[in-house]
C-alpha cells in the first residue's frame, strides 16, 4: 500500500514497529477517553467555506516566534525515536527540515541535541524535562540548547510524574538510552514537579523564548504569560497523562479568548488531517504540532517518511484552504468554523 | 433481488460497477464525515403528521424556474455516466424524462450535450465548469446549452479545485473522455477558481436563468442573489469537496430565512427516501436533486433503472405526503417538521 | 429457554413464526427510524424513586373509560392473528381476559368479532377501519361491535393508506382472510381517508365512547376532543406508517399538557418493560397498549403466552412501582420522571 | 495475565467464578440501562488539571465519620462472598484493612459479623436489612454490630423488595447460607418495606451513627438528615434495583448542593478508576464505595486480591491527584471538574 494519508502511515507503522514500541507510542492514559476525545472533538467542528473568492492555491507559510516555516505544522517533542528508526531523531529532524518546518527536540531523545542539530536541515526548538535531584542537568540542557542554536525552549508542565498507560505497561518496550542524559539511566530518573517559581528561574536562565506546553485552562495560560512565557501549547500530552481531561481543541477557544493575542498559542492532540489544522487555526491557534504522525512516518520510511507525512498534511491543508475560500494563513479566522 | 428502494439500487450498483467506478461515485472527501453527516442530519429531523385531512393521494407536481415537473426531485449533475452504462447520459436523460422530471447535464458528461438533448424525453439544465485558461470553451459551452434548449445554466461554485477522495484515489477508474470538451484531455484540465465578477460575466453572456450550486452560507446566498442568480442549490457536492462542512439539510434553514423567498432554493446531498424530500421541502426547498441514486439506477438497468429510482422516490414522497396529511406540494410547510 | 421477559418472547416468536409473518409483524416503515426511536426514547427517561414510603407491594388496578382492568396495559389492535396461532384472536382475547385486562379487537382480525366476543374472558373494545367505497360495511361493523358488547370504538386515524414496510415487502406472508369482512377480499380493499366530519358521523352513529388512535400533535388532540372523542391514543402505529415521526412517548407530554385532563390519554409504541409503563403513566398516560408483545406471546404459546406476557409486564410494573415508592396507580405522577 | 487495573480483575473473576455467581454479581436490573449509565456518566465528566502546583505525590488519607482511612475508597456491602472465596468476608475484611480502609459488612454475609470482626485488620461498618416479620432479628443484628465494634450502621433504603436481574435469573447460583441469620433460611426471607418512622426507631436503638444508603433525590437526602442520619450514600444499588434511575454520579451534585455540608455524603456505582474517585470527590463526595471491584479481587486472589484492587485504585487516585495538581484530599474541589 502506498500511503496517501496519515492513517495509512499509522497502519504501516503498526506493522513495522516492535509491539512494545507500538504500544508505547500509540497508547493513552487510563481508559483512553481523552485519546479518543481528541479526535472526536475535531469531528464536532464544522467548516464554513466561502465561495467565489478566486483562490486556486493557498500559501501555507507562516512564522512561529519569528521563525519562518512553510506550514503551520510543527513536529512535537516525543521520546525515543530510536525505537522507530536507527537514525532516530536525526532522521526526524532531516525530514522536518525538508518539509520546511521545525522540530521540537525532546529531552529524552535517543540522539543528543548536538547530533540532532548537526543533522537538522531546519530550525529546532528544544523541549525540557527537569529531573528530580538533577537541577544542574537542566541548566546544562538549556546551555546545550543555546549552543546548538535552538530558537526556543519548550517546557512541558503537565508531567509532574510519568502518566500510566495500561496498554503500554503490558508490552515491554526495548527503550534505548537517552543520549542527552549521558551516564544517567533515565529509567531511574523521575520528573521534578515544577512550580511557577521554577518558570521564573528558567526564564532568568536563558534568553531563548520560553514556550509552556501542557496548558488546558485559561487561568493557567494567563499566569504563564505573567511569568514570561513567549508562547503556550494547549495540549493534553496526546491523552497520555491524565485521562478525562478535555480534548485540546475543546480547551483552545477559552484560552484564545483569555490571552487575547498577548502571546502565540499552539495546539497538539489528535491532528490527523489538513482540515484539523484549518480548524485549529480558525479557532485561534498560530500553529499545531504533530507527535504520533511524525513517528509513524519515521517508522515507515525514516526521514523520507517524516517528510512525506508533513507534506501530506500540508497538501491537505492547502486544499482545505482553497476549498474554504482562503488564500493565506492570515485570512483564516473564526468565521470559518462553528461547533455542531 | 428486485430493488424496492434506493439502497437496493446502491447495493446492486456496487456489484455491477467496476471497482474504480464504484469508488469514484461512492466516495467522499477526507474522512467522509460530511458524507455521513448528510444522511445523519435527515434522521435528526422529525416529521409531524396531521390527521384526518382527508387525503388518500397526493399530487407531487411542481415547477422549477417555471418548468413543470411531475416531482420535486431533479437529477443532479454528475460526471462520466459512461462508467455506469454504455448509453451514458443519453440513458439518464431518457430515464429522467420518462419519470417526468428534468436532468442537469454535467460538463464532464461522457456524451455531448447535443447527444443528450437529442435523446432526452424531458427538460434539461446545463451544468457548467469553467476550465483554467479556457474561457472560450466556457462561452462555447454556454452557447451549446442555449442551442440545445437547456432551460437554465447551473454554475458549480464549490470546486476551485477537484477535492481529494482517498477511497477513490486507491482504485484507478477507467475514466471515459468527456465529449463536451472535444480534443481537450480533461485529466489535464483544472478548474478556474471563480469570483463574483465571473458570475456577472456569465450573467451577461446568456439569457438562461443562472443557478448557483454549492452554497452553504446565508451571506453567500444573498450575494448570489445580488449578482443575478435566479436560484441556488444548497449543496456540499455530496460530501466530495471539503470534508467537515455542514450537512446540506442543516445549512438549508438559515439560507431559506435569509433569502426570504426572493429566489428558488434547491438542495442536494443525502436524499435517499421520499421522507427526505418531504423534510427538505418542509424546510423551504423548492426541490431536491439526486446524484448517486440516479447513477445506481443507471448502473443497474440503464434508462429504466434511472426511471425506476425516480419513481420509487416519487411514490415514497406521495405516501409520505398522504401520511403527513398534505395533498399537494403547495401545502407542505414548516409545521410538518422539527429538529430532534 | 423459559421466557422471563418480553424480549425472550420476541426471540422465540421469531423462531416459530413463518418468515413472512415475522417480517410483517416486526417490521417498521422506511428506514425504521421511528421503530428504533420508540425504544430509544424510553431509555432517555429517568425514573426518580422515592425512598422509605413503606410499600412492599403495589396495586396495578385502574379503569379505562370506566372499565376496571387489573393493569394499565391493554392489548393493542393488530391484524391477522391467524398467522401466529390457529385460534387467532380468540386465543388473544382469552389470554388478555385471564390477565385481567381488555383487548382491542382489530377490524382485520382473522376471526370475526362475534367469535372473539364468544371466546373472550374480559372486556373488548373494537377497532375500526373504514374502507373506501364501503361505508355501509363500516356502519355494520359498528353495529356488530355494539351487539357483541364492545365497550368502546377505537378509530385508527393514522392510516389514510397502508404504510410501506420494505422488510415485510421482501417476504411474502400467508395472509389469512379477515372474517369481519365477509366475502370481501381485504387485499383489494383500501382505507378511506377520513376527515374530521367523519368523526362526527361516527360519533352520531353510536353511543359507544369513541377513542381516536394515532394522534401525535397537541392541536389534533384538542380537535379530537372538540369532535367528541372520549379518549385518544398517542401512537405512531408502532413505527409502521410514516417513518421519521416522533416516538410516541416523546409526543405524549405536550398532548397531556394541552388536553389538561379533559379526556383519557393512552399510549402505544415500544412498551417492552414494566418500567416503560411506569414512565408513560408518570408522563400522564392513563394506560398503555402493547401490540407486538401480545403477538409474540400468542405465537409462542397461544392464550397462555398472551397471558404470560401480560403478567410479566404487570409483575415488572408492580416491582417498579414498589421500588419507586408508590403503592397504587393513583400515586404515580410527574415527579417520578425526568428526561436525560 | 498480571492484573494491572480493575477491568483485569473483572475479566479474571469471570473465568474463576461459577457461572451463577458471576451472573449474580455482575448483572443489573431490567435492561441494565442504569448499570451502563453508571459508567457512561463518569466519562461525561471532564477533569480540569492545574499546572505547576509543585506536587509530585499526594496524600490520599481522609476520615469518614471520624474514622481515619488511608484512601477515600471503602468496601461496599455486598452479599454472599462465600461464592467468591472460601474465606468469604473474612478475607475481604482482611484485604480492606491491609489496604488501610474500612469495609461495610453486609447482613447477608456468608460469615457472621463476629467472624468478620475477628478476622478484620481495619475498621468495620455494619449494613442492615430488616426482614419482614423479623424485627427482633434486626434489633439483634444492631446489638451484634455494636458488640463487634462496628463504627456505623448502614441502612439500605432502596430495597423494599429484591430487584429482578434477568441475567442472573437464567443461571442458578449456589447461594451459601447467610451466617448472620442463624437458622433462618434467607431464601424465604423478604425485606421489610421501611418508612421514615423506622429510621427514627433505628436511630433510637443505637448510638452508632446511622448511614442511609440508597438516596438519589435531594428531598430524600434532606429528610434523612431530619431523621438523624449522620451520612448518606448516593447509590442506585449498582444498577441492581430499579432500572432507569440516574447514574449515582449524576444524582450527586443536586444532593451535595441541598445538604450543604450538613452531613457527609458518599457515593457508589460504577467506580472503576482512580479518576472516577477524583471526579466524585470534586463533585462533593467525602468518599466512594466499591462493591463489584472488591468481589473481583476476592474471587481472583482472596484477601490479597481485595487488597491489590484497592491499592490499584489508590495508586490511580494518587496519580490523578498529582496530575490534577492537588496534594491532598482537602484540596480537591469543584474547580477540577465540569460536565461535557
Amino acid at each position: 500500500m502506498e500511503p496517501i494519508n496519515v492513517y495509512d502511515y499509522e497502519a504501516l507503522a503498526e506493522q513495522r514497529l516492535a509491539p512494545g514500541a507500538w504500544a508505547f507510542y500509540s497508547s493513552g492514559a487510563g481508559d483512553e477517553v481523552t485519546l479518543r476525545r481528541n479526535r472526536a472533538a475535531f469531528e464536532r467542528i464544522q467548516l464554513l467555506p466561502r465561495i467565489l473568492t478566486g483562490y486556486g492555491a493557498a500559501d501555507t507559510a507562516t512564522t512561529v516566534l519569528g521563525t519562518p516555516v512553510g506550514l503551520p505544522i510543527l513536529v512535537a517533542p516525543t521520546a525515543a525515536h530510536g525505537m522507530a528508526c536507527a537514525e532516530a531523531e536525526c532522521a526526524t529532524a532531516r525530514g522536518a527540515g525538508e518539509a520546511s518546518t521545525l522540530m521540537v527536540a525532546a529531552t529524552e531523545s535517543t540522539r543528543s541535541i548536538e547530533e540532532i542539530a548537526a543533522a537538522a536541515t531546519g530550525p529546532l526548538w528544544s523541549q525540557l524535562y527537569v529531573y528530580r535531584g538533577h537541577r544542574p542537568l537542566a541548566e546544562s540542557l538549556v546551555r546545550r540548547a543555546e549552543a546548538t542554536g535552538c530558537r526556543a525552549l519548550v517546557l512541558t508542565v503537565d508531567a509532574p510524574l510519568w502518566g500510566s498507560k495500561d496498554r503500554s505497561a503490558r508490552v515491554p518496550a526495548d527503550w534505548p538510552p537517552a543520549a542527552n542524559l549521558g551516564e544517567l539511566d533515565d529509567s531511574e530518573l523521575g520528573p521534578e514537579p515544577l512550580t511557577w517559581a521554577d518558570l521564573d528561574w528558567l526564564r532568568s536562565l536563558t534568553a531563548m523564548p520560553l514556550v509552556v506546553k501542557g496548558v488546558l485552562l485559561p487561568d493557567d495560560a494567563l499566569r504563564a504569560l505573567d511569568h514570561g512565557a513567549a508562547a503556550i501549547v494547549v495540549s493534553n500530552h496526546g491523552g497520555r497523562q491524565l485521562d478525562g481531561v478535555p480534548a485540546s481543541i475543546e480547551a483552545l477557544p477559552a484560552i484564545i479568548e483569555t490571552v487575547a493575542g498577548r502571546c502565540q498559542v499552539y495546539l497538539d492532540g489528535g491532528v490527523r488531517r489538513g482540515t484539523d489544522v484549518l480548524k485549529a487555526l480558525a479557532l485561534g491557534a498560530r500553529a499545531v504540532l504533530v507527535g504520533r504522525p511524525a513517528l509513524w512516518g519515521l517508522a515507515v520510511d525514516g526521514a523520507a517518511g517524516v517528510r512525506h507525512v508533513l507534506e501530506l498534511l500540508r497538501n491537505e491543508l492547502e486544499e482545505a484552504m482553497v476549498l474554504a475560500g482562503v488564500g493565506s494563513i492570515a485570512e483564516i479566522d473564526g468565521s470559518l468554523v462553528r461547533w455542531s
